[in-house]
Order: C-alpha cells, then sequence, then structure tokens
C-alpha cells in the first residue's frame, strides 16, 4: 500500500511536470526564435499563472499540511545543508534587488506598454520571499501525509524554478547575441514607447548585470526542492542517534595545506582584480596579457589541484577503512548533483578544447587556453573520485552525523520513539576492530589521517577562488573571441550560459563536500 | 566489498563515457555549425576509432569474459525482450543497406576525396553485425567479474551509439535545412570533385531515406546497453522458478476490441496510402485534402484510444487485485524508458500547438492540427497511467514469468542451485487470499478481465497504426508549412528529427508493455 501510493505520487506529478515545463519550453522557445507571433507578454503571463499557483501551494503547505498529525514524522539530515540554504538566501536577496530595479524601469513604460511586465517582476519578487522561507524551513521534511497534493506540489515548484531558469537563460541569451534580425528581443527599444523618468538607462544596465544571480537561485531552489520530492513518504532506514550531531572542526596539526591553499586564494583575488580591469582595455596588448595571466592562473590551480587530488587517492588506497555499507538516498542524490554539475564545467572546457586545437594553435594564448581547459578537466575527474571516495569512507574516530533523525515533537504526539544508541557503538566496534596493515597502528593511521585533512584544505581554498572568479563576473569565454567566431554567437552563447551557472553551483557544491570529507578524515 | 565495488566501477564507467560524449558533441557541433574548421573527415576518424575500440571490447567480451567460470550466473529475463532483439535485427539489416549504399556512393570519389569517408561506413557495417550479435547473445547477461572493464566496454558501447545518433541527426538535420551559407554540408557538391560511375545519384538519394532507420537502431542499442550496464554484478533478488514461463495466450471471448482495432488499423492503413500519394502532390488542394484526411484520422484514433484507456483506469480502480511488490530494477527502467520515449511525442504535440495557437487558427486545417495535437497528449498521459497501473498488478492466476533465472550451466559448475518453487506457492496463496469486494467473485473478476483484455487489445492494435505512420514516411510536422515557418527551420528541423524517433520508438514499446499487460490481465 504504501510503496504502491508513493509509486503512484510520483508518477501523478511526473506527467504534471512534463507537461508543464514542455508547454513552457513551447512558449519561450515560440517567443525568442519566432517572429512576432508569441509575444514576451505572453509567456510571462503564463509565468505569473505559474508562480501564483505555485505561491498558493507553498502556503497551503506551510499553514496546513506541515501542522497536521504525522505530517512530518522524520527529518532527513542530508537534505538542506546550510551551504545550500545560505546560497539560496544569498542569491535570493540578489534577485530581490534585480526584480525592484525591473519594476522601476517598467514604470516608466506604463503608458504605452503592457502592464504584465510589472506584474510580473512584483509576482517574482513575493514568489522568491515565499520560496526562500519554505525552503529554509521545510527543505528537511520527509512528509507522511496527502502524498499525491504534496509531490504535485513539490514538482510545480520544480518546474517553476526549471522554467524561470530557462526564461533568464534565453533572455539573458538574447541580450548578449544581438542578432539584427530578432525583432522581438528588442521590441521595447524599436517601438515608439520611451521611458517617461530619466533613471531608466541605469536601471537597466543594472538588472542585466543581476541575471546570473537569479539563474543560480533558481537551480539552488530546484536542487532542493527535487531533494524534498524524494524524501516524500520516506521512512526512517536508519536508526537516529543524537550523539555527536556535529564532529569538531579543528585545525591543529594540519598546516601545510591551508598555508598553500592561502597563497593561492590571494594570488587568484589579485590575479581576478588586475584581469577584471585590463580586459576591459582597448589596448590588444593589455588585454591579451590580461587573458594570459588569467589562463597562467588557472593552469598552475588546477595543476596543483589535479597532483593534492591524485595524492588523495593514493592515500585512500593505502587505507583500509572500512566503507560505509546502506544506502541512503540523500546522499546518492548529493554526489549525482555533484557529478551531474561538473559537466558544465566539462561542457566548456572540451568545447574550448576543440575550437582551439580546430583553429591551429596561433600562440601563447591559445597554448594557455588548451593548457588550462585540458588540466581543468584532468581537475574536475580527479577531484570527484576524491570526494566520493572520501565521502564513502567511515569516519576516523568519531561517530557519524545522524542521517535521518526522529522529529521529535511528532514522536512525542504518536509516543514512539526510536532506539538510539545502536549505531554509534556499531561504528566504534567496527573501526576498533579495523585490521592494519602495518605494525604501528597509531602511527600509521594519524600519519594518513593527516595527509588527508592537508589535502582537503588545500582542495576547499582552491575550489573557492575558482568559485569566485566566474561567480564575479569573469568571461573569458566571452572576452576571448575564439570561442565565439568558432561556433557562432548563436551557439556559442547559449552553451556558455547554460553551463557556466551549473560549473559554478559545482564549485559550491564540492566546497561543501570537501567540508565534510575534511570532517570525517 | 561488492557494492563498494560496484558503486566504483559505475563512476569510474560514468566518467569515461561522460568525457566520450562530450567530446564527441563539440566536435560534431565543431564541424556542423562552424565554417570549415573541423571537416567532417575528422568527426568521422574520431567515430571510427570509437567504432573499432568498442568492436575490440565486444569481442573480447564475447570470446573470453562471458566463457569464464563464473562470469553469468544469472540471466535478467525481463532485460532485451524479443520485441527489443527483434527491432534491432530489424533496424540493423536497413542501417546496413544504408552502409553498401553509402559506400558505393563514396567509391565513386576516392580519385579526388579523402579515403576516410569509405573506410568509416565499412567500419560502421562490421560494427553493426558484432553488436547486433552481442546484443542477441548476452542482452539478458548479469556480469560478475571483471566489472571494471566491463562496466566501462558497456558505457563505451553505449556512447558509441549515442554519437551515432548525434552524428545521424546532425546530419539529417542539415540535409533537411539547406542553409546557403552552411559551406561544410554542402562541401562535397560545390567542390570540383565529381562521381566517376553513374549510379551515385540514385545511391545518394536512397541512403538519405534510410537514416532514420539508422537513428531507430542506435536508440534500440542504447537501451539494451544501459540496461546490461545497470544488470552487471547484479545478484538475483528473486527466487528463480521455471513453472510457467510464459503465461500462455488466449485469444478466446476477447472480440470487440481486437475488431474495433482491426478496423481501425485497415482504415488507418489506407488513409496513410492516400496520404503518401497526395501529399507529394503540386496541387494545393489536394495537398491540404490529404492533411486534413490525415489529421482526422489521427483525432479519431486518439479520441477512441483515450477513451479506452480511461475505460481500463476506471476498471483498475474496481479492481483490488493485489499489487507487485518488491523492487525489480528492470522493470523500473522499462517503465522509466517508456515514460522518456513518451516525451518526444508530447514535445512535437506541444510545439505544435503553441504554433497553430499563436498564428491564430485560421482554416479548417489548423483546428484539425490542433485537436489532433492536444487529444494525442491526452492519449499520450491515460495511456502511459494505464500501462504502468496493468504493469504493477498481480497476474490473474496465472504464475509470473521469472523475473531472473539461475544460468543452469554456470550454476552445474559451481554446485548450487538456488531453491525453486517458494515464490510460486507464494503467489498462489496470495491471490487465493485475496478479499473480495463482491458476492460473485469469479463472475466479477471474469467480467473486469474481460474488459481489460479487450481494452489492451485495442490500444495494440492502435499503437500499432500509429507506429506504421511515422515509421514509414508520414512528416505532417514538415509537409504542413506552419511549424517550419513559426519556429524557423534551423529550429524546427532538429526538434521534429530528434523528438519522432523517440516517438516512434515508444509506439514499438508500448505495444511491448500492452501485450504484456494482456498476459498479465
Amino acid at each position: 500500500g504504501r510503496v504502491k501510493g508513493r509509486r503512484r505520487a510520483w508518477l501523478l506529478s511526473g506527467v504534471v511536470s512534463a507537461n508543464v515545463l514542455i508547454l513552457g519550453c513551447a512558449l519561450v522557445s515560440g517567443s525568442a526564435f519566432s517572429d512576432v507571433n508569441v509575444s514576451p507578454a505572453e509567456v510571462q503571463i503564463f509565468l505569473t499563472i505559474l508562480l501564483l499557483l505555485t505561491i498558493a501551494w507553498m502556503l497551503f503547505y506551510t499553514a496546513y499540511t506541515a501542522h497536521r498529525d504525522g505530517a512530518v514524522l522524520y527529518k532527513d539530515g542530508h537534505a538542506g545543508p546550510i551551504w545550500l540554504r545560505g546560497g539560496l538566501v544569498l542569491f535570493g536577496i540578489f534577485s530581490l534587488i534585480m526584480d525592484v530595479f525591473k519594476i522601476a524601469n517598467y514604470t516608466g513604460y506604463t503608458h504605452c506598454d503592457s502592464a504584465v511586465k510589472i506584474v510580473y517582476p512584483a509576482v517574482q519578487a513575493v514568489f522568491i520571499l515565499v520560496q526562500t522561507y519554505f525552503l529554509w524551513f521545510h527543505a528537511k521534511d520527509c512528509v507522511q501525509v496527502q502524498k499525491n497534493v504534496t509531490c504535485c506540489g513539490l514538482m510545480l515548484l520544480l518546474s517553476t524554478n526549471l522554467m524561470i531558469w530557462m526564461a533568464s537563460v534565453t533572455e539573458e541569451s538574447l541580450h548578449q547575441t544581438d542578432i539584427p534580425d530578432n525583432s522581438t528581443a528588442r521590441a521595447l527599444e524599436d517601438s515608439d514607447c520611451h521611458c517617461s523618468h530619466s533613471a531608466c538607462e541605469i536601471f537597466e544596465e543594472a538588472y542585466q548585470y543581476l541575471y546570473p544571480f537569479n539563474i543560480e537561485y533558481s537551480l539552488f531552489a530546484s536542487a532542493m526542492a527535487y531533494i524534498m520530492w524524494k524524501n516524500v513518504g520516506r521512512l526512517v532506514d536508519e536508526h537516529g542517534h543524537h550523539h555527536h550531531p556535529h564532529p569538531r572542526f579543528r585545525f591543529q596539526g594540519v598546516l601545510l595545506g591551508p598555508t598553500a591553499g592561502l597563497v593561492m586564494l590571494v594570488a587568484g583575488l589579485a590575479t581576478f582584480v588586475v584581469y577584471e580591469v585590463d580586459v576591459k582595455s582597448s589596448h590588444p596588448v593589455t588585454k591579451w596579457a590580461a587573458l594570459d595571466m588569467h589562463y597562467t592562473m588557472n593552469t598552475a590551480a588546477a595543476c596543483l589541484m589535479s597532483a593534492s587530488s591524485l595524492g588523495g587517492l593514493g592515500v585512500y588506497w593505502l587505507d583500509k577503512r572500512g566503507h560505509v555499507s546502506g544506502k541512503n538516498p540523500t546522499r546518492l542524490l548529493d554526489v549525482a548533483l555533484l557529478l551531474g554539475a561538473s559537466l558544465g564545467q566539462m561542457v566548456i572546457c572540451y568545447f574550448t578544447a576543440v575550437a582551439v586545437v580546430a583553429t591551429g594553435i596561433a600562440g601563447e594564448t591559445d597554448a594557455l587556453n588548451l593548457a588550462c581547459s585540458l588540466l581543468t578537466l584532468a581537475q574536475l575527474c580527479l577531484q570527484n573520485l576524491f570526494i566520493i571516495e572520501g565521502l564513502h569512507r567511515q569516519p576516523f574516530d568519531e561517530a557519524p552525523a545522524p542521517a535521518v533523525f526522529a522529529n521529535a515533537q511528532a514522536h512525542a504526539l504518536e509516543g514512539t520513539l526510536p532506539p538510539a544508541g545502536i549505531a554509534v557503538i556499531e561504528t566504534k566496534s567496527h573501526s576498533v576492530a579495523m585490521p592494519e596493515p602495518t605494525t604501528q597502528p597509531g602511527l600509521s593511521r594519524s600519519w594518513k589521517r593527516w595527509a588527508l585533512k592537508e589535502i582537503c584544505a588545500f582542495l576547499l581554498l582552491g575550489n573557492i577562488i575558482l568559485w569566485i572568479m566566474p561567480a564575479f563576473g569573469a568571461r573569458p569565454q566571452f572576452d576571448n573571441p575564439i570561442g565565439l567566431e568558432f561556433y557562432k554567437s548563436t551557439m556559442w552563447v547559449p552553451i556558455v550560459n547554460i553551463a557556466l551557472p551549473f560549473a559554478i553551483f559545482y564549485r559550491m557544491h564540492s566546497v561543501a563536500s570537501l567540508f565534510e570529507v575534511f570532517l570525517i578524515s
């Protein structure tokens, strides 16, 4: 009965979601690539209706479903970690600012343009507020009641976020491509409708820069909605235990990795600032020098990080620690998200490498670009293997963080609390009974542990700098004209605009995962 | 150890596959959309290397791995069903003919063009032969030895098939779009290289028509390779039993459904033939009449099939038969493939509907086109729900077909045979102990059973006619200019070329699934 109900709820919500997404996809494509038949206003009406429906469901869930008896018996400790929720709030704030700018901009056009253009950002602002509140407080819920409604609601949430993502990517791409024959994208400017107040241009300029944050926000929210959807109807499958909920974070004895990482972080920040200033220069020599510097910095970082990941894999190969057994759906999803997000960076790297090789490696910049792409690919693959291997090991001497813990309030109502403590004892005895390959177990273990902690700290700081550069506006993919010339702007701009947000998401996610590996080691 | 090894093998092969696919994607895009930098010959060299590697691995597997002790302890009865293997052979034969035509065509250009153009189809022909043999005999294997190598090999097989699919879709789209400024696609014709024998044009014309079969072949092989990959290292999780391996197929008492289905099939065939003749007519009135007739036929079929699916769902709602419990990975995959493939048809329907509504419903043809799209959408959703509901019910009185059966030969070598018979007894007692809602269990059951069989038979024949039309060349998406005008050929041609093969695959798959539901009912 339970399995059947869960399957039916998933199926039903999947059908709803597929229909919404495909219809939305057709509308967005129609408005972007067709001549004048589907106006952007019509797409915005569709999105507004979708947003209103989703807001209504989220309010219903928060006010009614979550408070019913037995609605949330368990909470998934792995779902909605703090970095994901923090990132959601951060990007949510930027998205709100974008919406305010949009409203301010469109008020200047009210006398001659459709009013929907103001309604849509206003509704979106409300949606961002409600959704951030909803995901912050309910991301860990394993919902047990009204499964059909909740599944459909979560899929609606997911579809809405993906639709906003799709619409934003398309809008951003059209803005960057500037195809002369595309009349709809420039309909506003081409028409006789002029802004009635003077600040319009500033607002328009400003909100164009905020699109990437909105794209990231949608991705974060989609990931969280998907995890919640998978958790609907999930029963506790590990014993919940409250001992050592967080392994203590200690930096003692770990010095080399953090120091090297900090040096790289500072060097990266310095080159990033210089790059951002110089690459806009009208002087070509300065511009190419800036690109060379950026590629050199990235190549060096990728090289060092690949080497340390490889070292870490070697340590794991020597280390015979036990593997975490048992299925954990959220952990599996976490790993799948990590691997999926890394595809974004891989796409950019391979496309760049093919473009450079096919045009013939003409100069120093091309060679550096190629080296940077190939080493980044190696770094991605090795780092993924290192993180996944690390996440699946037993902690060295601390109990694991509780995977699914009981919702004490709900259990107090029901009068049943799962037995605690069994899993902890098992883990302890397991790690004590471990066969040791060397004669001095303590010393050997502490050596490996130290090495893993150093490597994790270094990789963590390296990923932070590789996150900062694209997140705050470095776009060597567009500054270096090779991609645009080789693939034409109609293809290269969408590729980069779709892949780069995933690359940024990947760096944040790997920072969080490396922090977890650091704690386990 | 086992779980860890399986996870590591999957991870490693996933990394290999992602790299091959993304590199291939970059090369294909570069050759299709760039000017002259990546020549088609370079892409073909890449594909040839990939094909040779895959052939080598398949031969190694067939000759060495499969014959090792304990290599294939179990076979998955659900994997590689006869319709999938039969379709593979059918489409494989057409693909072979295509390769022969290609070789014959390119021999005329040897004196002035790259020899790779002959090598590639020749290697592809060998690949098709080896792969069809390999998948025919080994599709059911659950491999237990050399998991890393086998996983990587299977992922290589999957990637190669997807690459061939991608290259074929691109080539077919370029051929249909005829963008004037695309120099590479027409490089052969534009250059001074002329064919040395007179049959060239006939061969070229002929092999263009065979592309869709090659695309279908790649999709079939990909699906089978994916199922084999998921089965690597899989242990039997149901008791194997050999009683009633196939429920008997009986038509007695089932008359209404097959008759109505046959009438529809004959009517569909008649309209299809008339459509194919008339739509090529230069007289616009005849052409539009043919389109009207085609849409009317499809609308009527979708309408009747939706109604009967809905009726079937009603019967299931009344019927309190037990649900199949326990996880079956292949069955899950099967359902996922069915749902995934239905997205292809849904994309075409939604895009058509948006185009028709946005341009304003001008005449009778537009109204019919819209009705056909919307009813087909309803039909897809209802039929998917009906099939999935049907597949998850317990058989009425026969034992289920064995899900995973022991490889007797391998077990004889090892001397261990799993206990048989337990599951059968369990199933029987289960269906006897079922609570019956009515006072006359036998009569009520037979009534429902009869209704379900009628509906299955009707839907099965309906799907056959809906399969025949697109598979044998009906392309109302291109014959009716509305899609091309609305989305422009650069977008509409790739959409249809990607989505339509999935739609064809979906119809075949649903015929097979409905046959299974018929047997269970």
